[in-house]
């Protein structure tokens, strides 16, 4: 794979993205660095440095994956336009982005150049600054000592804007929950007696892309004791008559937001007992779901998918939170775990996906993300939520 | 997918690897961490703290990927053992790495600890660490403050011992070099008129993992007037008789080391001066590999197939750098770059890979990964390095 040395390049490489790209309409990233500058501010920091990773991608909208060579979104939190710092070289990687659209000021610069003297030089002051999670120490270090002062985490900014999805991050959310239904609607396809969970899990990631993902991002087939682990991926281990076998699965679509589903399948009818057992899941399921709406707290929903397992004696073999916010990361703010007060807002999407595991024997968990609503929550998977008979 | 609440554990989750850990054996591992404690004090260092990443691969072997709980390998210089901070519901992630042979000290935190405060508690003395390039902000910024100092990059010393592969390296590069060159023997099964390019690449990707690789981690197919942009991935032209065709392919194999090799192809027979220009830019490559040999530059290197090129007047279409180290990374020290007076060393890894570029028309590349020897090196590529019709 080459590299590329820097080129004459100028502005007009970043020509406005094509119908394909993978990105929001320009207005929505303006609004989105509109209340970073104002959140910044009202949390008494200069400005926000913010590298490639996930907080790029929903500021500008570029997927932008960079690591060597420093590129550096810079949004000073007094109003003033934010501008970009970036090798010349991969100038051209940013075309798909909406920097171009916004007429942010782009600072290319070429082996040779000082790149965090550049971003100190954006700065209205030499203030106290926030820079993203994501940034590596790499470029953490560099930019400590062109500051002058180290900078403190973007995360309370990026988690408050991140963690409210807007309008076309919902309705990204739903294309992605459609499309990896269409995928567990599938299952009957490809999960047999007498194959690999390895085997099956390539046949849905297969899937996964042919309805709608742009990528595979993790597929779990845990068939009869590998279901009761949590934890487990795929093997070698060959599906029998009689498995009760865990598929969660899921990934992202364009621009980026993911889908994550669960659905407990049975190789055969199952035994009484499993199908009792995953008959109290899937009203724990519910009952978490039905507990979501505005004002209610993140550990409250926790608790109403454990307190219908406890009522029948499982509390124990429910041994994960119940849920994780979802967007642009497959994990993120809110999480649904005892402890965490956070109250539900509208528009916040997350999972519930309660599960049950009997070590050496078999697992369950069913797993629908919901979004916020006014008055609820609306799900964005709809598939039967019981244990399917294959 | 889930999120695991810690479980009471101990140490025995984390058994012995089995015999396809995707691992070398124990003892290359302890003299790693024993010539990093070197390099760390002649640095003038007191610590290396080392988070997921190509570092802690190379120094204990684990692959663990976690980024929102620290995990972090503490390397003292004194000489004295290193240990790891881990998230109690993460230490089953740490099972197939060398870390339970070498009885490092494990020190395992739930919610609630300040794992941070951890890190310092086993320095020898508040001293001055270092810590490795891809630690994110999120680690950086709270380890900064518990130990009182800002840390510098450990970027000089894991420079120092990853460039100069050891035995079982240069193995598992060749085995990576002979599984790409098995996908590049197979190419006319895949790339013919009337398919697009990205049909192509994903019978490629699936041919790379079915070769022995554990994942295809690039796929570059590049036909056509797409053949002259390096930048290129893969696209949905269709590929069309007559098309100069670049491949460009790699991917890693247990535990770890990564392939990269690219080869052209036409698709038919190919004009009197398409070939004329492809037997040049094949010499280029031959004269660069001949280069190479303990005591030379890597800008040497660079020179030899830049000056073949230019003297048939092709330097102009030249716009890369000739190579690029590989190892755990795909992209790593040393660079084949004018001004890199880097002497190289028997057991450097890196792709000799010129190129030449006709914007709008054509383009070609030829790759292969060497390795130095203790008179010249050893190339990890042998498929035909000339055009190949299909």
């Amino acid at each position: 794979m080459p590299l590329i040395l820097p080129n004459p390049t100028s502005l007009d490489r970043m020509s406005a993205p094509s119908e394909s790209a993978p990105r929001f309409p320009t207005a929505v990233y303006a609004g989105r660095l509109r209340r970073a500058a104002e959140l910044t501010a009202a949390s008494g920091l200069d400005a926000l440095l913010i590298t490639p990773g996930p907080d790029l991608k929903y500021l500008v909208g570029s997927g932008a994956a960079s690591f060597e060579r420093l590129t550096c979104l810079v949004i000073p939190a007094d109003g003033s336009a934010a501008s970009v710092v970036v090798p010349t070289l991969e100038l051209a990687g940013l075309g798909e982005s909406a920097i171009g659209d916004l007429e942010l000021a782009v600072h290319d610069w070429v082996d040779g150049v000082d790149p965090y003297a550049v971003v100190g030089s954006l700065l209205p002051t030499p203030g106290r600054t926030a820079v993203a999670e994501a940034m590596p120490a790499l470029h953490v270090i560099p930019l400590t000592a062109a500051l002058g002062a180290p900078p403190v985490l973007a995360t309370s900014v990026l988690r408050e804007l991140r963690m409210v999805k807007d309008r076309a991050e919902i309705e990204a959310l739903r294309r992605a929950g459609a499309a990896i239904d269409r995928v567990h609607a599938r299952m009957g396809e490809w999960l047999r007696p007498g194959r690999t969970e390895a085997e099956v899990a390539a046949d849905i990631a297969a899937a996964i892309v042919e309805e709608g993902h742009t990528g595979a991002e993790f597929v779990i087939v845990g068939s009869g004791p590998h279901g009761a682990d949590p934890h487990h991926e795929v093997s070698d281990r060959v599906v029998q008559a009689g498995d009760v076998v865990v598929v969660d699965i899921g990934g992202p679509v364009a621009p980026g937001y993911n889908s994550d589903s669960t659905r407990t399948y049975s190789i055969g009818e199952p035994a009484p007992d499993v199908a009792a057992k995953v008959a109290v899941l899937e009203r724990a399921q519910r009952a978490a779901v039905e507990a979501v709406r505005p004002g209610v707290t993140a550990e409250a929903v926790d608790a109403a998918a454990r307190d219908v397992l406890g009522a029948e004696g499982l509390a124990q073999v429910f041994v994960h939170r119940t849920g994780h916010g979802i967007g642009l990361s497959v994990h993120e703010e809110p999480y649904i775990v005892a402890g965490n007060r956070t109250e539900l807002v509208e528009g916040m999407a997350f999972s519930i996906e309660p599960g049950i595991y009997f070590r050496g024997d078999w697992g369950a968990r069913i797993e629908d993300i919901v979004v916020v609503t006014a008055d609820g929550c609306e799900p964005m998977n709809t598939r039967p939520h019981g244990l399917t008979v294959l």
